[in-house]
């Protein structure tokens, strides 16, 4: 076998066709590229991009030589062959996240990944040098995630046209769901390769209910044709998260639920790479019930972040909350909480053993706010969570695990988690002058810092004797009268402290 | 008949009886007093206080003439008789606290009473002149509830000896149970008598688990006997609520929850004029039912007070979360929050139809904390707290009721109320620049005002047209594409206002 290319290891290897089929080949013409390695087979969705071109995208997971052969009832799609070299992977490609320690994440080769997300909902449907400007602001900042729908939006402050439309506009002047416009598609996975290649995960928005171009009102068999029209378009894209919808409990009245679980099915049908899947409520009382199999992780707009370690517990699986409001002012009030409470809710979420999604939503007077089509940050918050994305990642490695129960005392009201060798303890609105609960039970040599989540910095704590509280009495019971670890810290009495254990 | 004695309506009708009964009168006799008035007669339980001391006491709820006949086995307190007439009340006297339109509450007299209460929980417990203290602490605020412990406490800050053993001391050198010490119980009800003259109510915790002393760990029969002892001595003050227990949950190990049920019923037969009862968990999670009939009002320790309207519509009654954290910075962390937070979580409760209460733990040298001792305050919140009942009784009459549903939106978020012809909206940490959702449907003349909660101004708002939010589409449905109120409000883009809007 003669190797024709190469390609780096869960970089993207595509295969063109050039051929003439007759009728609508969307609809009409299915073909997959079968890649072998050794006794390896992975059968892949190719997909028609418009004009003669038929294209089989790859996301080789081995290094070594391939080989490619495509199958199709179509002849002129059926029998083709390539072979390539999978080289290295490229710097700082670590290939997808996977779901890793059972509430946490990892990419492919083990680096640990902790999502620090972001949110411009229609960042890909807005002029070329605006899109420009949101790669600028996402490169200064520390976000290695961002919420994204593939369609464009039509909401309060989302009013523009969009850059493309995704469909083919038919004779009745509207678009021909069976037609999609390969030039839109292929604007927004050039974007999916930007983000890859800066280190963000695309968390790429399926369904919205936010339209007037009809997109929400596609018929079932165009919508599961479109779901699978996007595997097979973007799964060898190694950043993409599924997020099969923005709310989608608000569409419920289209799209009832069996709906929703078919087009995960779709995804597991077509995605022979099991990038991660999820599904994002509206209403806090409608949480998809994210302990489906096929459900990689819980992914949920819930803005009481107290609850983090409880749905971790009802689910089992690692929970994303991409909304718990958003900083911003505007009237509608997922939209208008301060700087400061945003800060707050990411280090409650995180130190519960959860992840948090950022937002910015100040009011514009042309409408050109962050959380809808990127741009400028005006926000505070953003700062303060690349610091925090900075601490974790200087210590954890396998991810945050509480340091209670999720009613237990005192870990309901402050925030505690650990992993091995790093304890933190965040205080939020307490403000104690020392500290006991949850410091080593054994003495040894250990760092303390002290974290100010807001001014972002980080402090030598000072270590005192450990508080021996005064034993209470009933029933023949005697409680306290022992320290609970064994040292305390001395604190400042200041709110939105957060302090660090470090084993040396 | 002639008229023997005089006493205001709602005050203390107090018949005394000398005679030698051999024995232990405490345990062994039993005395009634039956009041008539016209075809009406009450039946109240009289008391041993001491010496040859047998007393009854009465809170008359009808001006006018009296009479009173003792009925007992032991002849010298059978069929002693008095008359006395009943005259208009003092100044300031409203009567006892009633459940008012359900949620609320309100004075025998109709006149609205709306809980802000504090916890000194053994503040009658200590030396003199810091009890005087108190009471001047008391003065110069807003409280108009206080809550308080029969027995001393032991507890982390919470070690000196009380002034009084409640108990006469035994042979073994340890308190007899069978015998309360009438000093003890007659200076906690004068001190009683002192706060009703203050306008204060006295919410009076009857059994709690911190205890050296052996109170909590009386026999069955010892509970029941003192707790219709205390109805007797106490019933007759107007201003007492029961408050079985602080943190009942702690004591179940020796109380079953049977025995808590058996006193709340000890205290329906022996308080005839039917005070406020509630019982306070320690656990969140370990609510007393208050769905029972014998429970009159919602008490509750919980930190998580936007679920106050939840409670609400869980026990159909009015919700008092009396320990919803404290104001300081201990290490305990129910005692270590902010005075900016716990002035944002007694709007959030009232603001979602609630009342909470407050307490202050600052850390004292000396161990004296005002939440267990009284004496000084120290922090900042008591002084918004009293803002906050200032423009509560400035408008409210009937109590506050929610502006939607407790999981809707946007009142799920933030918070909303209103009475008739007054409205109120508190942003907590949302910081819109415009409002509109629970202002009024139908234009009118409306007086609307900015309340700064922290800085305690009020400030005329201005009013500005309500925004028309663009209609959003999908499934043949349009949304939004009007206004949700007849006009909207201006506001300046800061946490922690809060919005009223009164009919002129």
């Amino acid at each position: 076998m003669s190797v024709q290319s190469s390609v780096a290891l869960w970089d993207v290897f595509e295969h063109k066709i050039n051929a003439q089929v007759p009728g609508n080949p969307y609809t009409d013409v299915s073909f997959w590229g079968v890649f072998r390695q050794a006794n390896r087979e992975v059968r892949v969705p190719g997909f028609y991009d418009g004009g003669t071109s038929f294209i089989v995208r790859f996301m080789p997971d081995m290094q070594g030589e391939w080989s490619l052969e495509t199958v199709s009832e179509t002849s002129a799609l059926n029998g083709v062959t390539a072979t390539f070299l999978v080289t290295a992977p490229a710097e700082g490609a670590h290939g997808p996240v996977r779901v890793a320690n059972r509430f946490h994440f990892a990419y492919a080769d083990g680096t640990p990944y902790f999502p620090f997300g972001t949110t411009c909902y229609a960042w890909t449907h807005q002029p070329l040098a605006m899109q420009a400007e949101t790669i600028e602001t996402l490169r200064k900042t520390g976000f290695n995630k961002l919420r994204m729908g593939v369609f464009p939006k039509d909401y309060p402050y989302n009013t523009n046209p969009p850059l493309y439309p995704c469909f083919l506009m038919g004779p009745g002047g509207t678009e021909d769901f069976d037609r999609p416009n390969p030039e839109a598609f292929r604007h927004f996975e050039n974007q999916v390769a930007t983000l890859r290649d800066m280190g963000i995960e695309a968390d790429v928005i399926i369904f919205h209910p936010y339209d007037r171009w009809g997109y929400a009102d596609m018929s079932e068999a165009q919508d599961n044709r479109y779901v699978a029209y996007l595997a097979a378009r973007l799964a060898a894209y190694r950043n993409v998260w599924w997020s099969l919808a923005n709310e989608y409990d608000f569409l419920l009245n289209t799209k009832p639920m069996r709906q929703w679980d078919r087009y995960f099915h779709i995804l597991e049908e077509n995605d022979p790479y099991r990038h991660l899947k999820s599904i994002h409520n509206g209403d806090v009382n409608a949480n998809y019930d994210h302990r489906h199999p096929w459900v990689s992780h819980v992914c949920i707009q819930n803005w009481d972040v107290k609850k983090t370690q409880e749905w971790r517990e009802a689910y089992g699986k690692p929970v994303v909350n991409d909304e718990p409001e958003y900083e911003g002012n505007l009237i509608q009030s997922w939209g208008s909480i301060t700087a400061e409470e945003l800060v707050h809710r990411f280090w409650l979420t995180v130190m519960r053993g959860g992840y948090a999604g950022h937002g910015e939503t100040y009011v514009d007077p042309d409408d050109l706010i962050w959380w809808a089509k990127g741009g400028k940050l005006h926000g505070e918050a953003w700062k303060r969570i690349a610091f925090l994305r900075q601490v974790i990642e200087a210590d954890v490695r396998n991810g945050l695990t509480p340091l209670g129960d999720s009613g237990g005392f005192p870990w309901s009201r402050v925030s505690g988690a650990r992993d091995d060798g790093v304890t933190y303890i965040y205080f939020g609105e307490h403000q104690p002058v020392e500290w006991t609960s949850g410091l080593p039970k054994e003495d040894g040599d250990y760092a303390l810092d002290l974290i100010d989540t807001w001014n972002m910095t980080i402090q030598p704590a000072q270590r005192i004797p450990a508080r021996i509280p005064h034993p209470t009495r009933h029933g023949g019971v005697t409680r306290g009268g022992k320290a609970d670890a064994a040292f305390g810290v001395k604190l400042p009495g200041k709110p939105y402290l957060a302090l660090r254990v470090r084993r040396i």
